[in-house]
């Protein structure tokens, strides 16, 4: 994929999550993956309406979250976060969205947010009994670094995703269309345990 | 019915139901019979986004939830559960879908949902007054046989609709449009019951 | 106004409410006034779906609810309160919707939903301070007889919505949108009392 | 920006506001500022259904909330709150909206609603730790002077919005997006404190 192919798909997803609530203001980003080796994403640039991208509103980075080349747009602050993502669970798209619920759940259950005995949990690549997964909390942090080390340190091969507390959900998968439907999953499986 | 007028019946009905939110991930599926006898269904095929199905998106499958002949798409896992379905209770249409009340209400009440004194069960297809409804709630399972037995062991007549625990919510009518309109009313019967 | 152009408005305006969620399964109807003397109004037809109304699914109606001539179309069953409430109240349409708020806030508070120091009362046509709103609940009844005496009993003309317990909301209005926004002012306003 | 360039703008915003359900009924209103000296502001004009309005369905005020020539359109009732906000913090547009969350937050804390540690205070234009943000909490009143002088005693530059207690919120920014974008924020993070 190039980069022009992956702003178009990065800006479709965008204004889908827009349509769904789930990056208000101009919250949230997502990447996708355009090689492996050496490692690079597109994500979405900083600061825009996601509701409102087109598809040059996006940016090329490496591992780091460093732009690839230099440009009139700034990749998102998260950019790290994605790169670091990407790189340890080889995931080809990371979703970060600021969806209420799993934000919710992690204010509850602040060691980590357990599902277990759920039919969704097979949307979200786990199984529906006997299988415990606990989706892992971690502080907020506006350093990389820092999230990128404590994402890490709670990383499970199985489990896809992670909450940042007081703050929003990563949600990662193969493409931008398997991390969305765990995203909305994991969105539906933390309703219900917050309303449950 | 044919298959291909089916299967665009199936794509539009499945759209709106993603538009409620009902069908998150690709949860979900939904059936429509093609012939009394012998008994075939046309079921939305697995794995799909279910809001972006188009009318080849379906599979024949007879009473078991078997499909009819090879092909390219696989039925739903719970074809099955259609069938038994359909061929119990006579439907013309089952719909099953991930709407979060009625697994909120089974979640409280595991013993069945008790539903009475209230106009929305006439969209149900019940009493407004003096008629107790008891939605079944049956435990989730991956077998079909035995998800289907125990509908069979608790099924009724006169209470179209089945709650399968931690998981989601099964109605049928006579047609795709009756389904619909029973499933909006159960979502209301028992989010008005959560929240009261 | 004839019929064909209130049938248009009716269709229009429930459009509406069903992408509001508020007329779910075939649920609600809608009236407007064709005529003083005699009173005649055109209603929404009995048993279908409300996103789905053209100019023609529509019923003149006398001011008890029966229809003025013989045609495929039934009116709405409660027809005969769209007529009580348009003859005793004078207005120009009447709005009945199944909207969640008002009935779980007329199952907490069954003597009458009060309300009062709040600025959306302005926009349900009452003042926002020092004036206490009392919305009336009645039982619900399939007899528009009793529910029509029941409405009467407690009509003041300052006050035009009316809660049927465990059913729906009525709101009237000089015409169709002065309806819609009392019913929105209602639905905010009920919300509100519910969840604060 | 001229009269009918702002009016373009303020119906396009009032139609986002009233898709998002936060101007229902006839509620809330949306200015821009024209010119710096004199100050002058477009503000939406006073009863129109928000979600309807057309770039003509504007009035050219003064600081005061005074419209600037005779016309058929009325400005908002609360077009004097417009103009005192645009004056004190030199807002180039102020949103007001009747959403929910902030009112029930303000009923909850009516000393002012303190937020802090959370992400999505830099999208309100705060930093994301150690910044306690206290949106302030004023009575409601009919009275713009009264109105305006609460606001001016609780205001504070680095605090852009004010929540009128029982009524609804005020945001204010640089320019029409700058303010949706901090009032989505602030919608999410009062709906976060209220929940969680």
């Amino acid at each position: 994929m190039n980069l022009p192919e992956a702003g178009a798909l990065l800006a479709a997803e965008c204004a889908r999550y827009t349509e769904l609530g789930w990056m208000r203001g101009t919250s949230g980003n997502l990447s996708v993956r355009l090689s492996d080796d050496p490692l690079r994403l597109a994500v979405t640039a900083s600061g825009l309406d996601k509701g409102e991208l087109t598809a040059s509103d996006v940016v090329e980075i490496d591992a780091t979250g460093a732009p690839v080349s230099e440009g009139a747009l700034a990749p998102s602050a998260e950019a790290g976060l994605h790169g670091r993502i990407a790189a340890v669970s080889g995931a080809g798209a990371v979703v970060h969205v600021h969806v209420l619920a799993p934000v919710l759940a992690a204010e509850r259950w602040p060691g980590g947010v357990e599902l277990r005995d759920l039919e969704m949990l097979k949307g979200f690549g786990r199984a529906a009994h006997d299988d415990l997964v606990t989706i892992p909390v971690v502080r907020n942090s506006q350093d990389m670094q820092a999230l990128g080390d404590a994402f890490e340190a709670g990383w499970r091969a199985d489990t896809p995703a992670l909450i940042v507390a007081r703050h929003g959900l990563y949600v990662w998968g193969s493409d931008l269309r398997q991390a969305r439907h765990r995203t909305e999953c994991l969105e539906w499986l933390t309703r219900f345990i917050i309303e449950a």
